[in-house]
């Protein structure tokens, strides 16, 4: 990582500025699950959100290596071949971004402006990052392991490789992963290929995509990522508080059709089926409540059977409605088993982080 | 289609008006190719791009039908099964939107706002409609192919299943394909599950997916999305002319690497291989220029060998750079073997359509 400028601070919007070139350059690259999306219990490829905060690199696969170095007893290399060998498992997880409901938020932090698009569900393949480094060896001071991608950029003047670390007690979890494989698939190079890592419960940010290198460390790691992006602060001289474990949040999948250019929506008066997909990071999702009054009354939703084998997988709810015609706003909130829930006032941070505002669907109801 | 409002104008965006969030509502659930993919002569799955006017609708394959219908002698409904019992062949193709550039044009047409990212190429598997066409035996007096698919939706008040005509003379041409696959694999939802249309050589309007309906018409189809929409027009009172083949396009896989916020792109001087791809719909791909110094010099850029088996998918080409510090600005544009090419000034219309602007990529190249 080299400092080649000031690490500026993130830039806040004005009052009704629009979305920039810059913001704009940002959401056409990176792809965001059109909503309806919401219907698949495993998000189709190609639907799954993506972020990357430089370009997708190209990595050949024969000649990638992944290095196990720093505070270790024996430092391994490893060749795919090798990485393939290892005992694997495949796991179902529900990833989402920090930065999703990012544009919605005012005054607006300037970077990847996410509606609320920003999630997936993917089945993942691969070995348990726990025994490569039993095998290595960690040493008895060691606090962070330390993720290192081949994606290379500058962000606010630094010029870095992503690096990304976690502390050691979650690096040693039985179910983070080291991955090759997305739905059966070879990872596609969007999603890390030829390996990336997988950190169930954990916003996006910590799964290190298109990974070279892992380094044990007896001190905490200081890097960019780290230390300064993915914090959540409100003054820009507070260090902030690490973003980690993604905050609970439902979504409805909007029912009805939209209008092409202003995405509003329509449906016929009637009974409609509300369903939609919750999830938490922090512990099994308890209750989604449902509103079709714009937040004033509040039913509780049903949710389809927890799935034990897939913890962090997001998780299917239903409602039924009968609408009425005129214009109502649908709203969804999860609450988890740790007890934490969406709030429906916003909680600002300077970078739009792990902000899980109550979703709000204005529909027009027509006549049946 | 029912007319539930007026067919309002398409707006024009203010001088200085920043992306609103209902073109931003837009850019997120519409993906874009990152123009590093373009290193990929096959564009892999989950990057090609993807525009859907109003919502992916879910199709169950098993209840699927297709009808042939219309000014024909014998009306067909094909199953899946039966649709894929017939002769089928593969053809890769580069397919673009209508739209592509459209967020860079002044004043801005508002709509879907892509840069330059809505391009892709892949290889699609299908039938040739002429043989269908020929089975229902088409009457004399035909004139129009019109073609519906099962997304549903709203545009300027009109709502309406969304359908494209082919002129009958088009819709005959032996490499169009109803299309079931890509890439080898089904259809994902997003790009028509389970059959589309594939139209070598026009822009993406034309491609109908999730196709139900086609219907031989022996007057021109006045339809919204060909009598309406997809029409260059400069003045909202001229019915305009029908946007039909995909003009020639140059695009630079950018050098170096990027600022994640500002997409501003870093090198370090030295020598450089620029590549690319370059395409049109209208004659095959003849010369690609290149310019280092924002177009006042410019030097032919090699092209890979033409592929007679794939005459609409992009060639890729390359050009040899020497970079020396300083900020400067690269520009590459193609010329097809009908003459048509890129203009350094932009040609506007009201829908910000069929635009092919010479692309310019700014870089700051840093001492080695």
């Amino acid at each position: 990582m080299t400092d080649t400028g000031t690490r500026s601070r993130a830039r806040i919007a004005e009052p009704g500025e629009g979305i920039g070139l810059d913001e704009l350059a940002l959401a056409t690259r990176n792809h965001g699950l059109p909503l309806e999306a919401l219907r698949y219990d495993v998000t189709p490829p190609g639907l799954h959100y993506v972020l990357t905060h430089y370009d997708i690199p190209a990595v050949d696969a024969d000649g990638w290596r992944l290095e196990v170095t720093g505070a270790v007893d024996r430092p391994l290399t490893l060749d795919l071949t090798a990485l393939r060998a290892r005992p694997a498992l495949s796991t179902r997880v529900t990833l989402e971004c920090a930065g999703n409901g990012r544009a919605r938020l005012e005054p607006r932090p300037v970077s990847q402006p996410w509606l609320l698009e920003a999630v997936g569900t993917a089945t993942w393949t691969g070995t348990p990052l726990a025994a490569l480094l039993g095998e290595a060896g960690v040493s008895p001071g060691a606090v962070d392991v330390v993720f290192t991608g081949s994606d290379h950029g500058v962000e606010r003047g630094v010029e870095q490789d992503y690096a990304r670390a976690l502390p050691l007690a979650e690096a040693l979890r039985p179910d983070v992963l080291l991955a090759w494989e997305m739905g059966g698939s070879p990872l596609p190079p969007q999603h890390g290929a030829p390996v990336r890592l997988v950190v169930p419960g954990w916003y996006g940010m910590a799964q290190v995509k298109w990974l070279t290198r892992i380094e044990v460390l007896e001190e905490p790691f200081e890097g960019f990522q780290n230390a300064v992006a993915y914090r959540l602060k409100t003054d820009p001289g507070d260090p902030g508080t690490p973003v980690e474990r993604i905050r609970p949040r439902a979504l409805v999948a909007p029912p009805g059709w939209p209008d092409f250019m202003t995405r509003e929506r329509f449906l016929r008066a009637g009974p409609v089926r509300l369903c939609g997909r919750a999830w938490s990071g922090r512990a099994p999702v308890a209750r989604v409540e449902v509103s079709t009054d714009g937040g004033r009354a509040w039913t509780d939703a049903e949710l389809a059977p927890a799935d034990p084998a897939h913890p962090y997988a997001w998780r299917a709810w239903t409602a039924d409605w009968t609408a009425s015609p005129g214009r109502c706003e649908l709203l969804a909130r999860a609450t988890d088993e740790a007890g934490d829930t969406q709030p429906l006032e916003q909680e600002w941070n300077r970078q739009g982080m792990a902000n899980n505002l109550v979703q709000r669907v204005p529909v027009t109801v027509l006549p049946a």
